[in-house]
């Protein structure tokens, strides 16, 4: 990016504020991985650090589809901001909605009239789903980015199996047993491979009337090839992993109508209507409300997905005491120009080096520009099967497995989970079974009702 | 209980259908302990068991104040009703609301318009929470009957601290920090003694601005002592362990109002005002509506609670085809004609009876009346204390803690469960920490709001 994208803005440059007598205060806003990395790296340091989230959890977002189709309670994939962070004593956190941002008076402004001050501020506030242009879609084809949109996919997924368990007519049925997954990037496919163990192995004796193995399961992508930031021979060998496992996968294929009880496909000229109940998106991320704040009081460029376009040090330009990590931020790839993708890693190494800079600041040292190391990435295709490229070495099936299962628990971050979900995983390896599939929630009948209505 | 009791009906006793060709249909409803017991015992017999619930899963109702405090996720202490009895081919689960019984023509109604024929019924829906006429106190003192209560009652114990966090006003901070529990029997001892432990142990290195052991604990009963099913000295312990614990114990106390920021409590002829925002009620439970369906189509009697008055074979006088199980049935104790209590010890047993009552009318034999056999009571603490009473020997303190977890395990229906939730209570009990201190729900906001508004 250069300077051409700077619109002039009245404000002047705010300085980095150093070597003040009173412990430079950071304000971070938002618990994920991008902002989460930032507080644990500046736990040693002469700072003070606010923690600024919605929620009181830290959540291990790549673990949400498990919770979603009853392999994993809540619980399991999160961990209480407070707790991961209660041996930080120079770290507070706060339980708050971010409404504004005072660049001027150097503050942030919560839900209900609080203000923060701040010397550095970390904004990773990472994204929401996106349905181009389509919101209305979202009523009919949830996507998965939070608890309570984990449990509404599971309360969906459950309740389509007891309605066709109760159905007499064969099309309804049908249409109860199909279940249709928008996106084939690494969220689909782990979906779509849940889904495909859930209604062909977990669930097969647990019905009367139904035989789950009739259940359809469908993974539509726009582009020619599934997982398409992978290596072409790992996108395909994902795909016959898939289709082995039952999954019906349409690539080049585009939806272009979703409602209440089907959605339609559109595959070149061809059109087709699939009778569905159950539609999950897991197609588009945009960034969340926070770019646009930050753009407005900043000047700041956002990318067409709303995510803020950064400095190579990561700062807002003109602001060098604003941050922006994560899924919020379009960082231009070194070598390619290219935006990083809106991954976990990239979270990570964004917020620890945004910690390492505010350091350096004090330390009136220089760090060079912020560079992505790329060690990877990983998907999951069902039990026993995944696809890992570490860039150096391929591995495809069950030892691609074993290391997505070591580097997904590693990541876990406080250890009284990693050694929960590992019981709970080998256990649900072993006995194919989930003990996770409740069906909760205080609109459990309002959902059902749409599975009963015809 | 006599025959004078029993109305005068039109109705002709339906006689209990054995000996047809086609299988006997037994329908259960709910699938609580009474309802699951009565399910299992009938596995292996030549009959078609149709188990109905309204919720997908079996609730493990002992833990429950464990997930209302953090220590356990819901999915610990439940297990779908498809997964326990998956392996039982003549029993078919129903997800449906019963509305309706049709004695007449032997079929009960579901919500939807569905029928279900039997020829025996097993009533088994248990208890609500009770208010003893204020209904309206239920919306400042939840009760935690169901998974969704206890996280609606976990929502408001964590967002309380951390209101209480953010608070600067001494006064409303106390306020925040004060909890009150109504109701001196197990489940309230269970849930004072685990608030201690959050309070105290759990969350005190969590905050910067409170702290936690200024927290303020009262535990509020009736009578003149504390679990007063369970002898004298056993409850003189459990109150002297929850006050070493930092529980206020105030006997002899009566709840007389109830509001959004305060309690106001009766000790003889004195009244104090609590000033609170969490109110936990534990001191009520009466019989589910479905007693009020049977009696006004059986015309069987209900005591005051709403529970059904039964015969010495748990079934409904007059119709020896209906049985009722459970918190719901009033079965007088053979020895002093007081009815059973309503734990789960009772439901089993009554569940497991009348299913043996059903296969011996099948197999044309007779069965003695059901007897009760009491093998004690227990109730924990919290950290490493517990009462327990076999009858025959007494234990108090960490022995009885041992044996509270034993048991409590031992029952968990399904060994999977079992497995994980020993892991997490035992590294729980290593490091004082919980994991599923989760704020989680779609109306977290509208809790939040009544914790700051002053």
């Amino acid at each position: 990016m250069t300077n051409v994208l700077i619109p002039p803005t009245a404000e002047t440059t705010v300085p980095p504020a150093v070597k003040s007598t009173t412990p430079h205060r950071v304000v971070i806003v938002g618990g994920g991985f991008g902002g989460l990395y930032a507080a644990q790296a500046l736990g040693r340091s002469p700072v003070e650090v606010t923690l600024i989230d919605r929620r009181n959890f830290h959540l291990f977002q790549p673990l949400l589809y498990q919770v979603a189709t009853g392999g994993l309670s809540p619980g399991d994939i999160a961990s209480p901001l407070r707790a991961v962070l209660k041996r930080q004593k120079n770290t507070k956190v706060l339980l708050g909605d971010v409404v504004d941002v005072d660049t001027e008076r150097q503050e942030v402004h919560l839900k209900r009239g609080q203000t923060v001050p701040y010397d550095s501020l970390i904004v990773a506030t990472g994204g929401a789903h996106h349905y181009f242009g389509n919101d209305h879609w979202e009523e009919f084809a949830p996507s998965i980015k939070t608890i309570e949109d984990a449990l509404e996919v599971r309360r969906r997924i459950f309740l389509a199996f007891e309605a066709a368990e109760k159905e007499t007519d064969p099309e309804k049925r049908a249409a109860l047993m199909t279940f249709v997954v928008v996106g084939g990037g690494p969220t689909g496919v782990e979906l779509a491979g849940a889904l495909a163990d859930l209604a062909y192995s977990t669930l097969k004796r647990d019905f009367r009337n139904i035989d789950t193995h009739e259940t359809k399961i469908m993974l539509v992508e726009g582009m020619d090839r599934i997982l398409p930031p992978f290596p072409p021979e790992l996108s395909a060998h994902a795909a016959a992993s898939l289709e082995k496992a039952g999954v019906e996968i349409r690539t080049q294929t585009m939806v272009t109508s979703i409602e209440r009880d089907r959605a339609v496909l559109k595959t070149g000229d061809q059109e087709d209507v699939i009778l569905t109940k159950t539609i999950l998106w897991a197609a588009g991320v945009k960034a969340s409300g926070m770019g646009k704040i930050l753009a407005d009081k900043t000047g700041a460029q956002c990318d067409r997905g709303g995510r803020v376009i950064v400095e190579p040090d990561l700062s807002i330009p003109n602001h060098p005491n604003i941050f922006v990590v994560g899924d919020l931020a379009h960082y231009a790839h070194q070598d390619d120009g290219r935006p990083l993708p809106g991954v976990a890693p990239v979270a990570m190494q964004e917020g620890k080096y945004v910690a390492q800079l505010i350091q350096a600041r004090i330390a009136d040292k220089a760090l060079p520009k912020f560079q992505y190391k790329d060690s990877g990435s990983l998907a999951v295709i069902g039990r026993n099967a995944a696809v890992v490229n570490l860039n150096w070495v391929k591995f495809t099936g069950f030892p691609a497995w074993v290391i997505w299962l070591i580097v997904h628990i590693f990541y876990l971050i406080e250890f009284d989970n990693k050694l929960v979900v590992m019981t709970q995983w080998m256990w649900g390896y072993f006995t194919r079974n989930q003990g996770s599939r409740l069906i909760t929630g205080h609109d459990v009948d309002r959902v059902e009702e749409v599975y009963t209505q015809h």
